[in-house]
């Protein structure tokens, strides 16, 4: 009998190029330009830095696969390039969310399949086939994993290690066989805790860049011969019995295989703060364009939303790092409401020291809506409530997104935002970020993958 | 308040050589030995050559840490000779076993310390101090993680990965601070599934590598300032809640450190064979050595155990391979009746194809037994009863097993295990095996560490 996993892996292992609809190609293109500039924004930061130095330490300081950081002046193997690039492309909170499996497929399959694309020589199509592959197994394991997975553990980590290990057995060409071995390998090495959220510390950017390492480390024993299990996420023994608190969604292991596609079921990021916030975020901001509502008028403000919101944003406390401040949904709140929008530029150390944004914060509270949270993670939806000092009252709900699959951003728009990540990771060169804009938007016809960082 | 992890990490980062007592520092050369005759013995195993060619592919080729395969022709940096050791000295189940937190320390401890140690030029003094906290901080978190979460997880890479860490960092002279970033971003990455035990994969050398790995990834990045959580074990979100079903043994952290040492409670591997079969083949070496019973005698035997054996051994089936053979309870007490032990050369492929054990195998039944199981895993007790085919019935009780730490092995039957183990990984001259075995007794006193592969 062929179990789910089986036929996922099967399906990995064949997909060619030329069975991909164009309107996947196209979207993989716009993930994969928006996820360039997540990872340059992030470059600077002490975790990427610290990672960095561990290559340096441990790995070839020559190789064809290239780190984000050219100022590092190295380049190494697949393995260690991908573990920066996606501990980089993790820090700012920019980069995509695939909404029904929680997790963020770019952060690690992007940094992933480059780094081994150029390492092999591979072209622009090898690497979208193998995004595509990777996305989908990531995607449909996190999915299957679930809520209260989530709940948990860091499913962009232990989805996405296995996405990896998918996406690099393709551009390895590996059989059904290896690539089950690939997906067995990584799946026994699934890891990722929420606890550093509590204090602020690293393991964030730990968890992208280490799910890419070990997903390389799979696929590439595979191919050497190293058996993984049959069955880890089924069987008795694996993920779902081990990391499952509550019952897995078996069906989305393998379920409209080909025609319900996770590159399309991803969502941009427009606002800088986390996805948890962004339905209060949109919210708001309706309620700021359609009312005579500013920061100042605002008495309070009440968040309805999902449990897994509690869950992540819960653990960030006050928000005394700029990254923590991106958890907290008063303070998102009060400097949405404060600036009209929540863009990377907004979360600053002058912002964290803002006394009026301070005591928005305290007058926003968050309330769990059953009916939002029944609808999650199908459909991320908020409602917002604002009161104002002057008594009046304004009710916002929302049921898609900004960047949602059902309102994408447009090409402009990823450019626009593409430019800014740049910029804020110190490109300067206007003319070298346009170069990359052209190559991404043409990743079908590059015959090298080689200097598309900045 | 201080936690009972900063207790353990404190305690870690300051314990100097001359802390420890003599019967400690004995025993770790003991340990030492015994792990280096595991890790020659197993290095021709596929999953150990698979994970060298990705060491080879991904890391650099000259480096000061010493692989165990001589034959592969490089050295590396200690990340990755480390993982090829440890993966390698898990293979032959002969590795030893701490009995409370069911787990394997010397197998990741070791090969970790070891590459670091070389690659740092650290003394023998630093190495048995950092060996020393690696087992007393792996075997802690292993004990505190306890039985439920043995139930899912290969406690050798979960607990193992924190004790390697702390290993790493002790070498690096981390402070209480770092060593406890060290262990936060070790938690954050545990894992390792017993998935692979249904279908005979390779995963357990994948857990003990990947370990070693993950836990010098955590020591040398805490050093570069990547931060790490600082309660993964008892923190909300820690390792406690997500990894153990049950209820964790929290006291374990850090009750008696430094009176109660983990190097004394762990017990050497004499058979061959999974250490959850030990009890019934040291009752049934009992019976034959008491009673007028032979192999031919034997209608049927009954092994009375705990829970965690049915757990682990209910996963491997008939036992079509070597591997899976030793985790037969039917078919590793057949082969003790047949030959009188169960050493590592019994398990053969004439073993696996000889009808009479297969036979006797299969009569052959285990069963629960409620006292034991309360005691485990304090203590690895078994009784054995079996009934001849004339109809006689014996019976033995075993309370403390061969090689556990109420009776360790003698020097001499640690050398005699050393040499079969050398033997067995290839190695024909005698002279560079006692030499090794020279340097083994005279750890404290090396100047340099390298050279101790055969």
């Amino acid at each position: 009998m062929t179990t789910r996993t089986e036929r996922l892996a099967t399906w990995a292992a064949v997909l060619q190029y030329d069975d991909i609809p164009q309107d996947v190609i196209e979207r993989t293109k716009d993930l994969f330009l928006d996820w360039l500039g997540c990872a340059i924004a992030g470059r600077d930061h002490p975790a990427v830095k610290a990672i960095a130095t561990f290559v340096q330490q441990m790995g070839p300081t020559t190789g064809r696969s290239e780190l984000v950081d050219g100022e590092l002046g190295f380049s190494t193997s697949p393995a260690f390039a991908a573990m920066v690039n996606a501990a980089s492309s993790h820090v700012v909170e920019q980069d995509d969310l695939h909404n029904r499996s929680i997790m963020h497929p770019a952060t690690v399959i992007f940094p992933a399949a480059l780094a081994v694309a150029q390492d092999l020589g591979a072209n622009g199509k090898d690497l979208i086939t193998a995004c595509v592959v990777g996305y989908e197994v990531g995607c449909r394991v996190g999915e299957y994993l679930g809520k209260s997975h989530y709940a948990r553990f860091h499913s962009t980590a232990t989805g996405g290690v296995i996405g990896v290990a998918a996406a690099t057995a393709r551009l390895l060409r590996l059989d059904s066989a290896a690539m089950l071995s690939s997906m067995g390998t990584a799946g026994t090495q699934a890891a990722g805790l929420w606890q550093f959220l509590l204090d602020a510390t690293h393991s964030k950017q730990v968890h992208t860049g280490k799910a890419c390492f070990d997903g390389i480390f799979a696929a590439y024993t595979a191919k050497s011969g190293l058996l993984g299990p049959h069955d880890v996420l089924e069987g008795p023994k694996g993920m779902g019995v081990a990391l499952v608190p509550g019952t897995p969604i078996a069906s989305a292991i393998d379920m409209h295989l080909g025609s319900d596609w996770a590159v399309l079921g991803s969502s941009f990021k427009w606002h800088a703060s986390c996805r948890h916030t962004h339905p209060s975020v949109d919210a708001l901001l309706n309620i700021l364009a359609t009312y005579p509502v500013q920061f100042e008028d605002i008495d309070s403000v009440v968040a309805r939303t999902y449990q897994a919101a509690f869950d992540v944003l819960g653990l960030s406390g006050r928000g005394e790092t700029i990254h923590q401040s991106k958890f907290n949904m008063g303070f998102v709140l009060a400097v949405t409401a404060q600036k009209g929008q929540a863009l990377i530029t907004d979360f600053t150390e002058e912002a964290l020291q803002d006394a009026s944004l301070r005591e928005f914060q305290e007058r926003v509270k968050m309330e769990l809506d059953e009916d939002i949270d029944a609808a999650f993670p199908q459909k991320w939806q908020g409602k917002v409530i604002v009161t104002c000092k002057s008594g009046e009252r304004y009710e916002e709900f929302v049921e898609y997104l900004k960047g949602d699959p059902q309102s994408p951003l447009t090409r402009a728009e990823i450019e626009t935002k593409f430019k800014a990540l740049a910029q804020y990771g110190q490109v300067k060169a206007m003319d070298r970020i346009q170069q990359i804009i052209t190559r991404a938007w043409a990743l079908e016809d590059q015959g090298s993958l080689t200097g598309l960082w900045l």
